[in-house]
């Protein structure tokens, strides 16, 4: 049960967007283009920051959803994701992904932890300035989606297979509010 | 000077939304919607929510912009701003929206911070859900833009004078991307 009364029992984040069609619509819309539209970056590594720092936020449900939509969508699955959630230092991804990752852990802390070394590193690994930009939104959208999603106490679905029914929509459909 | 090249020198968050004008359009209705749109909580309340958020993550631009815009549009003015800025226990607000700073100031922290007791306190001090919704939902948004700001390192005007004219576009125009 959620803090307030939604009028719904939508689990997660889709329960609170049902409640407030207002700024659901621009909020699907806004995570849409940043997970999805056009970029030197995958579907699939943008899912995993997402994931990421949904992880360090302690989201469940975000880090349950993004986990499986990044393993949907990403060549190593769900291994893969495991593993760099678990560990970034030993993480099974490209160096330039490990680098914007470990901007993405900065921005969780706090959007003053990130320094013009950090973002140095990243450059070396190959990572291009829409890359670094989108990776600092991706984890601060994600530190909004977090606090909004545990912050209101939206009810958390335990079966697994709930996420990747969802990852699949997601994957199909996207994030637009219809 | 940002930590990417933005290819121009406008201040703050306004660079970086014309740096990035795909996510820029959908997150300027979102916010336009969600701190000046229809709601129980005036267009001031909400403001002063985006600034103590702003404030408590040290996000000097989003406290400044933010400040000066609540203050355009509160009885109190910047009086009244810079007291609940400094302390929320003997803010000149109404006991309703301090215990909805309160649950604002729970969600900067984390999500998780969030409890039943802290909403039931904001409810027995006459808010209604739609009215919580909205406060965390700020807060969440505000760790966003906060993060986004700070992260990408956007340059910050030391003249007062600019956050105050930049209140006045701001509350006279709103936040959409024309």
């Amino acid at each position: 049960m959620a803090y307030i009364d939604l009028g719904n029992d939508i689990p997660g984040i889709r329960g609170l967007l049902a409640y407030r069609p207002e700024t659901a619509r621009p909020l699907g819309e806004f995570i849409d283009v940043l997970l999805r539209g056009g970029n030197s970056l995958s579907r699939g590594e943008r899912e995993l920051i997402a994931a990421y720092v949904s992880r360090l936020n302690e989201c469940v449900y975000c880090t349950n959803s993004h986990s499986a939509t990044a393993a949907a969508q990403l060549a190593g699955g769900t291994a893969q994701v495991e593993q760099t959630l678990a560990d970034l230092g030993t993480a099974p991804v490209s160096d330039k992904l490990r680098a914007l990752l470990g901007i993405a852990g900065l921005v969780q802390v706090s959007g003053r932890m990130v320094t013009a070394d950090a973002i140095a590193n990243a450059r070396a690994a190959g990572a291009s300035d829409v890359e670094i930009h989108d990776t600092v939104l991706i984890a601060a959208a994600f530190c909004m989606f977090n606090r909004y999603v545990d912050g209101l106490g939206a009810p958390v679905p335990d079966d697994p297979a709930a996420y990747v029914a969802g990852a699949e929509m997601l994957v199909k459909h996207g994030y637009r509010v219809p």
